[in-house]
């Protein structure tokens, strides 16, 4: 249950009240509930959207001015907004994080974490002009092609997988959709499963 | 600032305390802030998951016994909840509201609708054995070929929109990966536009 109910919720956003953890009547799950207002407070995955911006056989990384895993290379990725697309807030994170711009925007991989009940939807494209500098999040960042990736320094096994997916698909010319999970199990371990 | 919050939040579910709305420092958003105890309440899309289940050329659907559109026929699907992966949520709506079992399931359409902050993700796959029964949201689930599907009481465009782009792709003897925005406008007219 203590799973399920990532994020804990002491007090009712609507009323104030304090709130119980119960399955509701039809429901199958606990959720945070108000008795006196009647509200339940579900809680859902969240999604982080980025992207693999390229530039004449590079790609673009930033390296983390914030946590988790400060300094070290990411590429462009945050939690999706409400009332964008995610086309949309992967171009506004890149933005954000590398004052750069992307044109041919295409879907190229979705992740499920359920460990941490998020799910990264990729994108690949251009990076216009070539252009980027450090962003407000970022300490740095820069253009690598495959041989100078910074493999041991990315933040996340998500980066990880997805700029080796992007490698391998280009060596064999041509790009695919891809999807899979990324678990980090109670021993700590990583495991990947594609579909 | 009205659309970007989209559920009110009126008090802070950590520590009870009235919330203000402001951008937080180094943001660029406004959120409910609690100045109590310093929590952001950060409000993000929600992902649906849903399934296109085949069997011998013809598709399940659900007769919804619930509001909103009750009465309208849908394809199985429903929020994603914690914990779980995009195509474990596909198969726990189908189980739920149709009694059925998946198997093969592939990733098949992503639908962006940014007027609601919804991500739709959408697979097909076959229905084992060809057996589904109403579930406690359905008053009734039945096979539907090509032909027969009504149309004009399909719940809502992303149903009838991942069944269009089905069908299509199965004419001509190709499923692809597809990508959508499904806009509801100022003028209630629905938009729809592949990338």
């Amino acid at each position: 249950m203590a799973c399920l109910l990532n994020g804990a919720v002491n007090f009712c956003s609507q009323c104030g009240a304090n709130v119980v953890v119960r399955v509701p009547h039809g429901d199958h799950l606990p959720r945070y509930i108000c008795d006196r207002c009647g509200t339940v407070h579900y809680q859902n995955p969240k999604l982080v959207t980025g992207c693999i911006a390229e530039w004449e056989g590079r790609v673009l990384l930033c390296r983390r001015a914030i946590e988790p895993r400060l300094g070290m290379w990411t590429l462009p990725a945050g939690f999706m907004e409400n009332n964008e697309t995610t086309a949309q807030a992967a171009a506004r994170e890149t933005r954000e994080e590398a004052n750069a711009e992307l044109e041919d925007l295409r879907l190229y991989a979705l992740f499920n974490l359920p460990h941490i009940s998020q799910v990264y939807v990729m994108f690949r494209g251009g990076l216009k002009g070539g252009q980027a500098s450090a962003g407000a999040e970022s300490l740095e960042v820069d253009l690598f092609c495959e041989a100078q990736i910074p493999w041991d320094e990315l933040a996340f096994p998500v980066i990880c997988e997805s700029l080796r997916l992007y490698f391998e698909d280009r060596r064999r010319g041509r790009f695919e959709m891809h999807m899979g999970d990324i678990v980090r199990g109670a021993d700590r371990k990583v495991r990947i499963q594609h579909y």
